[in-house]
């Protein structure tokens, strides 16, 4: 796993600052759920498959403990135990997960996410928020360009279902292979579809069906031509026509597709689904989520419909470093205190200290180096301006700004020194 | 371990943001280092004792690995394999740490620390630079009344060898007992001294020598009376002469105390060493650290004499409790667009898209509530204003701003109502 270095923090806490920013208006409080869960929770709604997927391990007390591989499991738990709430509960997190995945472009072992979700609404207005938070967070940093492609996973399910394929193993593996249909080609999938014994006609029946998409309302339209006899795929239609509604009020429409190929492929999922992408990026999709109306039972006593959101930082951060969207670096401090000698150190801590008092970062030397050395890593640290201390500055009470890039000098009193300062770019 | 709710987030990030104000002010840089470590890395220099207070574990290619258990290891890591910065290197970092301990009052198994380390400086000027960024971070969170305790650690490793104890796993043990000072009753660490095969007389001597304390150029000058013989002492008293001045020119005098009890519990320590106490508080030490001059080399091929600070954000936390310093949580939105009938909602999502387009949290409703459930959970989700939404108001293009606590009212056009709410408080 590696470090974060500071370019990389400095962008990273910016990114933070604005996501949250997003989420706070919208009314989402800010949790965080604990590192480390039992095996028994992460294992409670993926099956002990997860195993192989998560890094877990037996404590001292020989409890089977996991780190978390999201924050939507454990905000579930939190909420799913607390009844003392009003509803809906709208909790976000930003936070670091562990998965013990193959590293690949843009995927880690050790990942962020941003997570905003809401416990007790039912209705695809819900959906429609989490949604828009998502887009509002992509513009917030700078994001303009981008396609939210949206489905229900009721209506694939209904119409595998249709098709036959009912078994939950295999319906689950079905979806699990629709769910890469934008990463593998479709021959690879066609053999993978026919090796859980889906018929040829069935997987060209499936192809048909997921590549209807378009424009909300258009799509709802095409998707009145398919005949499904199953209840779920009204259910389905109807949630997706309050959404489309829903969304022409958050002015989300030009930025939205009815997609019948996302599926999603955690199985927790069971109802409008989404995923979104960059559309200028390579990265995959940069947020996704669902509905998951029966999670939150899996772990408490209480049935709270529920749905989210979530988006990797990781994948967020390659997506602005290729459009170049990141601020440029600020200087690890404005000001440089250097002295003439080293015995006059301590005149230099004094006029630091007045400057860190009145807010602006300023460094001295540590190092009892000599001027030259100074003013070698006042270069090295790019550190845009330089005040040299020497008898004389402290016999006239009068200092030198230098601009370390233009070379031009700005004098001060010690008494004018912090407007000078802050007055300079 | 436990989650972290929506107040106590609120105060983190607050704390954090008042943090990393301070830490930027004196240059330093904000990194994170790797949350697993390998056990290597982790055992390096506590040695394989480690295991037993930190989480391990194989992983599935059968490499043992930890999460950090704190952020000096990782921070120490990173710097010795890399001589291209400019030195000294200051690195700042905020994060959460993981250790295999009973969970004690302010002490959990999953925690975070604030950490300031600066590499490649031998001066005390550092060291003093590191106290300055602990005091200066409790006063920017509004700690004023806390005690900073000094002591250097090769002056009480010095006298231990003048009086036999020279073996290096018995000087650790003696450490170690007599960090225990202001936790443990004398009678005590005296049974666990003896027990270590120290003589009656010599555990006197120790407990003499380190009862001596006082403000800084009082203390040096008791020390004076003291003869070690040892070259470390003197080197130990110059570090400390030093520090005396500069802990003068940050203006910190006042609030330190050169106290020879203080050792540090960890190995890493070999210099200067510190502990800051809040004087109202109960908790412990709320920062502390010092330098570890040798702790590079055991990671790299760089020898860079080292200095820090660390403090426990739980820790800190429980003395702003108990001062009642955290700032008043604000509410989680400052706005509830109601709405009289169901089929008005697209138009609650407008006003509140263009209310959290100008900054301001709103909230509509997501659950199909009628209008007195809507008004029922603004006031238990204490939301300070209500907007209602009817036929009436959308005709006329009027509002009415409902101050839920004053019960008043506010009329206001559509086109002003930005304006409107942002001048309310």
């Amino acid at each position: 796993m590696k470090d974060i270095e500071p370019d990389e923090m400095n962008r990273r806490l910016w990114l933070y600052d604005r996501i949250r920013q997003v989420v706070r208006r919208y009314g989402f409080q800010l949790v965080e759920p604990t590192t480390i869960e039992t095996l028994k929770t992460l294992e409670a709604k993926s099956g002990p498959a997860i195993r192989n997927e998560i890094y877990w391990f037996k404590d001292k007390g020989d409890r089977s403990l996991g780190l978390r591989f999201d924050l939507t499991v454990g905000l579930t738990r939190i909420v799913s135990n607390r009844s003392d709430l009003p509803e809906p509960i709208k909790y976000a997190a930003i936070g670091g997960n562990w998965r013990y995945d193959e590293p690949q472009y843009g995927r880690y072992r050790y990942f962020t996410q941003w997570d905003v979700e809401i416990f007790g609404s039912p209705s695809p207005l819900a959906d429609a928020e989490v949604i828009s938070i998502g887009a509002e967070i992509l513009r917030n940093v700078g994001l303009k360009d981008f396609i939210i492609r949206i489905s229900n996973r009721k209506l694939i399910e209904a119409y595998l279902n249709q098709l036959g394929i009912r078994q939950s193993k295999k319906l689950e593996q079905s979806l699990r292979i629709i769910d890469k249909i934008r990463k593998e080609n479709r021959a690879q999938l066609e053999k993978e579809l026919a090796a859980i014994k889906i018929s040829k006609q069935k997987i060209s029946d499936i192809f048909t069906f997921v590549s209807l998409n378009g424009p909300p309302k258009t799509c709802l339209s095409k998707l009145k031509t398919i005949e499904i006899k199953d209840e779920k795929a009204k259910i389905a239609t109807t949630e997706l026509e309050v959404l489309a509604d829903a969304l022409d009020a958050f002015g989300l429409t030009s930025s939205c597709i009815y997609d019948l190929s996302i599926v999603r492929g955690i199985g927790y999922y069971d109802g409008i689904v989404f995923e979104a992408f960059d559309k200028a990026g390579d990265v995959g999709a940069i947020f996704g989520g669902g509905r998951y109306d029966q999670l939150c039972k899996v772990y408490g006593k209480r049935d709270l419909p529920s749905t989210g959101a979530a988006g990797g930082i990781e994948r967020l951060m390659i997506s602005l470093e290729q459009a170049n969207l990141f601020p440029t670096p600020l200087p690890i401090a404005k000001v440089f205190v250097a002295t003439v000698k080293t015995d006059l150190k301590e005149h230099a801590i004094k006029l630091a200290t007045q400057l860190r008092e009145n807010e602006i970062a300023a460094i001295v030397d540590l190092k009892d180096r000599n001027l030259g050395k100074q003013i070698d890593y006042v270069n090295s640290a790019k550190i845009p301006y330089l005040i040299v201390l020497g008898q004389q500055e402290l016999q006239t009470r009068l200092l030198k700004i230098k601009n370390m890039s233009t070379r031009t000098e700005t004098e001060s009193s010690f008494d004018d020194l912090v407007s000078k300062i802050k007055s300079l770019d």
